[in-house]
């Protein structure tokens, strides 16, 4: 919950934390009581026709995960409740005309959000390069009252066109670098992390970067107790280090070590 | 394309590979040609109630990107073609009252499943335990007309039950490790091991290990030039060696080395 839903205009000014949400990762031994306020709870994810499934179900995950060991909620938030298709368009993104999609029920739309949202992520996909004016919109009005922000991949193409990305340091897709980095000419886009943090808002690269970011989001802010209960439960292996990113590329867009 | 759809009574008793279905792995330099109808392009994934989402959506992922470099198509086959949701049911599976599940589309019954299926895939979850009649029948039904079969997670359970991993070498999640085994009690459950093949049948640990598993299955039977293209493509970093698995456990189901 967030001292700005009281206090908008504060928001509007301060681009702006809630006073209770901390700014810095929390000590590794952190445990939050099953009420502590100021841990983020309230997730929103964007939803949108055309994104990449793993950029949304991976994150997804570590919270579903995190949720039978702790009171977490989850929200997939939609321009409307219609089932929206991961499904690759436009035809360009089909070459050999494969059916590999999932359709996915959003639980709220942008008109009527989940109140008191704590952080919304935007996913990437072939649908980022296309947001409509009122994905755009709904990013601009929310940010603000938010705790924290979080990209995946080619989602940051969405939130550097609604400015969020304004004189920040972010990252993203390393295979839609020159193109993501078009859409955020004033944000210095760093090619060579898995994921950055820049404030209040978090970066990952392509894809499964964005559980990496999401775990090293949860461990940050939940503590390193709780997070181990979630990789184990989820036997995913942690990759806790951004700066280890065998993916990275130089500012051209070329990959340094593929 | 299977052999076994022309030859059911065949397929019944071989239990059973198509003729044109390879057994072992393909050298790492195979690349098929487009319209190869060896390699297993048709994938059907089992979706019930209180599935966990990643065991799917995480192997569903690796299709989805190699769907970009070759004609793939994925299938979701459920009950009814009523949405399917994650949630975690029953309530004591989710002690903290989260909310925190997906809700997906299924695109077939098991009424009405796609014809020509290669592979079907078993997800897990807290579902997995109570598999109705329909399911375990589809599962039985279906087995002997694949080129292949995959679990991942508690999907063994499941399998087992259907008594397709009679007999076989497998492995499951490591925290559910006892009552799975209980399920399959003439089953090799194989404790220290990412994921287990015996002959068609690819088993997967937990959760995660489903997404490695299906990569390993993409490298062995699609060769490794296509396999590193939807691995730079997902940014996955790849988890090559099944014997280096962290979550490993013994007999009792203690784990190895945490």
């Amino acid at each position: 919950m967030l001292l700005s839903t009281f206090l908008p205009f504060l928001a509007a000014f301060s681009g702006a934390l809630a006073a209770n949400a901390p700014t810095t990762c929390r000590p590794a031994s952190f445990i939050p009581d099953a009420d502590d306020n100021t841990v983020p709870r309230r997730f929103g994810f964007l939803l949108y026709r055309a994104t990449d499934p793993l950029d949304f179900l991976g994150p997804s995950e570590v919270l579903f995960t995190l949720g039978r060991f702790a009171h977490v909620d989850l929200f997939y938030i939609a321009e409307t409740l219609d089932l929206v298709s991961t499904e690759l368009v436009p035809p360009a993104t089909n070459p050999y005309n494969s059916t590999v999609w999932t359709t996915i029920a959003p639980t709220h739309t942008y008109d009527n959000p989940p109140p008191g949202l704590d952080v919304l992520v935007i996913p990437g996909g072939p649908g980022a390069r296309a947001p409509t004016p009122a994905t755009l919109d709904f990013v601009r009005k929310t940010y603000p009252n938010l705790d924290y922000f979080m990209t995946v991949c080619t989602g940051a193409m969405i939130a550097a066109r609604a400015g969020v990305l304004e004189g920040k340091n972010a990252t993203t897709n390393r295979a839609a670098w020159l193109a993501v980095k078009a859409t955020g000419p004033n944000t210095n886009w760093i090619g060579d992390e898995r994921w950055v943090v820049d404030g209040n808002i978090w970066t990952s690269s392509g894809v499964a970067a964005g559980i990496d970011a999401m775990v090293a989001f949860i461990a940050c802010f939940w503590g390193e107790t709780l997070t181990n209960k979630t990789l184990l439960a989820m036997e995913y292996f942690r990759h806790p280090d951004p700066t280890n990113d065998p993916f990275a590329v130089w500012p051209n867009g070329t990959y340094k070590y593929i």
